[in-house]
């Protein structure tokens, strides 16, 4: 048993797509959430730049904010930075959003099926889905496509929205017919809020959603290393989720705001200056 | 007469719409640009985290750089920071893309015509163009629209395409028709690249591009202060413009050489940590 939170991250707002399911799966547990949203968004940037930006956060996390674990709830510091992550910090299990989906694409799927990957720039040019999908089932067909437009037209709200179906269709109309794709791996943490306009255009396409695929690895995680919480979240004072910012927005606190509604736990917001703490650590 | 550079800044790529106008303006002065392309974009963050942002590159272009200007080639920054960064380096001459664009619009505009302002977020809730065109020409009305999701299909090169165009009508349809606008600023130095498209879609509108008009700016205090390069540029060895970015990626290397690609001049390339640099400087 262990009482501390678990971190979870990501450059921004979409990791935010994880957390109704660990309140789902997971109600005892409590979250300490840290969104990099000062440099928003990593996946167009350089595969060095994101590595440094992950390392600083998760060093805080661990480091400042004594976690029991950390769930790196972006796919693009998840393609780039795990393994660096893990070196890092040996001691504390890190855990990538990449290898749950991979797992389940990969046993989920027959020889025949053909399985298309989309993601940020970053993602998506470093194959990480494409060698763990391999890495458990070599005979599968995998094909990836960048979609860059899809995260800030999402943060813009430009989703029930025939701007966003037309964008839809520029990244996947010929992606999707040309390799006979049946199986997508939503390989960013915002595409789940376009997944409704991703099955309206693609009736038949079978989907994997990495946000909740993690839930079952943080839970596996958990388990084997003894680490779930003991009480009920929500009842005692300490049980709050707490939720760093470095640019704390009102579209940050709303956002999580809209997730606990009716939820009952309670929820702090908290500005932070990770640059002048990774400064003051030196 | 002053042969060291002028230091552009921005916090990306946008910045160098500026650069052509410069090169024909101003064909002897050297450029030293800086953009911040690990945190950008700027936009929709908050005023505390553009504002310091901005104070840190401003640092390094005046401290390290040896700047004989600064120009802000960036709306938001300059929306948002100009009057703090003027502040902290009082000597050197700072000049914001603003003052020059409303002046071109106050002087030029009649009591009847209706001003619109497009921008991001951040540009369009600080009010800079309002207070600025006002501040010459209370008489005028000025109508203001951001426009988030521009920049970012900008940069993902879906500009002579549908999906643009549906965008720039999402924004600017109604904003146009109710407010009767027949001139457009565009408050954000990635819109003249789709300056073809407004036109297109609204033929009668007059359009005033900031990007150009700090040409302007820039020239009459070069000449009030006696701060002229004399040599011609792009003959002497240390003639060359250079291009730090913080992500130097492929995208801001490409961009630049289309840009400078048959102008004889030399241009260097370098990426910079400048969170590294403003640690070593505490």
């Amino acid at each position: 048993m262990d009482n501390r939170p678990i971190g979870f991250f990501d450059s921004g707002l979409g990791g935010l797509t994880c957390i109704p399911y660990l309140l789902k799966a997971l109600p005892r547990e409590r979250i300490t959430y840290f969104g990099d949203t000062a440099r928003t968004p990593y996946g167009s940037k350089t595969a060095a730049t994101i590595r440094k930006f992950a390392s600083e956060i998760a060093d805080f996390l661990i480091e400042s904010q004594d976690v029991k674990m950390v769930a790196i709830a972006c796919n693009t510091v998840s393609a780039i930075a795990l393994d660096d992550l893990r070196q890092r910090h040996p001691k504390v299990p890190i855990l990538g959003i990449i290898s749950p989906a991979a797992h389940t694409a990969a046993r989920g799927c027959a020889p025949e099926n053909r399985i298309g990957v989309i993601g940020t720039k970053a993602t998506i040019a470093s194959g990480a889905y494409t060698k763990k999908i391999l890495g458990e089932n070599p005979a599968l067909d995998i094909y990836g496509q960048a979609c860059p437009a899809f995260v800030p037209l999402i943060e813009e709200g430009i989703i029930q929205n025939h701007i966003m179906d037309l964008t839809i269709r520029y990244y996947l109309d010929q992606f999707i017919d040309y390799n006979e794709i049946d199986t997508l791996v939503l390989g960013c943490t915002h595409y789940p809020l376009i997944r409704k306009n991703i099955t309206k255009l693609y009736p038949g396409l079978r989907i994997i959603d990495p946000s909740e695929e993690i839930l079952t690895s943080i839970d596996d995680a958990l388990t084997r290393r003894g680490l779930h919480a003991e009480e009920a979240s929500g009842t005692a004072p300490e049980a709050e989720h707490v939720f760093y910012a470095s640019d704390l927005s009102e579209n940050f606190v709303n956002m999580i705001n809209l997730i606990f509604s009716g939820t009952g736990y309670r929820v702090a917001f908290r500005n932070f200056d990770l640059e002048a703490y990774i400064e003051r650590k030196r």
